[in-house]
């Protein structure tokens, strides 16, 4: 929020007990504005569908919101690596174990913050549409095209090494 | 945004022209502050895939993000149908042309406020992981998995009307 005029920012976000952890440039303004206590609003939207009703009006969408309401607060630079880590392990369980891990001049370029959960909302939608009871013989189809979040084919970096296999945390997400 | 506290309310958009359209109930809060000329950002992000480098440093995700950033401006009363129209066709192309139009109950419950587009900015990532030369030799899968909403197979109502066939718009999105 600069001005009366709010901002979105795009990001990963990891929860760690009852606090969100932010990560990013040490030259981000989002982070800098939750480095020193601004407020934020924290959201995630998963789509899972399109509701088909009879009647326009009745027409939806199935998805699972949730938004977190809080003010942002530092992590001290001697937990800002415990931090990473758990940030990573979020992410990507497994891969902290075997990545070259960060050294000390990426530190100094990563800053991670968090946001205790002050308060929080969810929205959902699940389920057939609702059609009014005078509209069920409208002769159109009716119903819910499923839409969900799907891993491809992993591409590996032109520069892999032969014989290096994929790790199993990618099979296992999701 | 209400004193310094912004909110994140998920909805679907239609882009018409140099605008764009929002539209929910007459009662909510977000419209209302929207037809009022109040300030917003507008923001629509795709994931691509998870961008696994040989360096946790270099880890990223692969996206596209816009953010539109304007003041809602109301739409005359005579123009909320055209709207509506114009709103469901850019979300589910063909399906105004068949399903029961809204009636005048129905559009004294809905709203439909535009968001004239002032200025925009958008984000992307793509491609492989960009590692440090002295990391290329570190012995893991490197590359990227590739994440897309992808949909599955239509679900019909349970009161399915039997021989009303799955809609060509259907099978032509995305």
């Amino acid at each position: 929020m600069v001005d009366d005029q709010p901002f979105v920012i795009p990001t990963l976000h990891a929860r760690d007990g009852d606090r969100i952890l932010l990560h990013g440039s040490q030259a981000s303004r989002m982070l800098r504005h939750l480095e020193s206590g601004g407020a934020v609003c924290i959201t995630v939207t998963l789509i899972d569908g399109l509701v088909l009703a009879r009647s326009v009006f009745h027409h939806s969408v199935n998805y699972r919101s949730a938004a977190i309401y809080g003010r942002g607060e530092p992590i001290p630079a001697s937990e800002q690596y415990a931090a990473l880590e758990v940030f990573m392990e979020r992410c990507l369980p497994g891969r902290w174990a075997e990545a070259r891990l960060p050294n000390e001049v990426e530190m100094k370029q990563t800053t991670v913050v968090a946001v205790p959960i002050e308060s929080a909302s969810a929205k959902v939608r699940s389920g057939p549409p609702k059609d009014d009871a005078e509209d069920m013989a409208w002769p159109i189809w009716a119903g819910v095209l499923p839409l969900s979040l799907q891993p491809g084919a992993p591409i590996p970096d032109t520069q892999a090494i032969a014989g290096v296999e994929l790790p199993d945390y990618l099979g296992r997400r999701g």
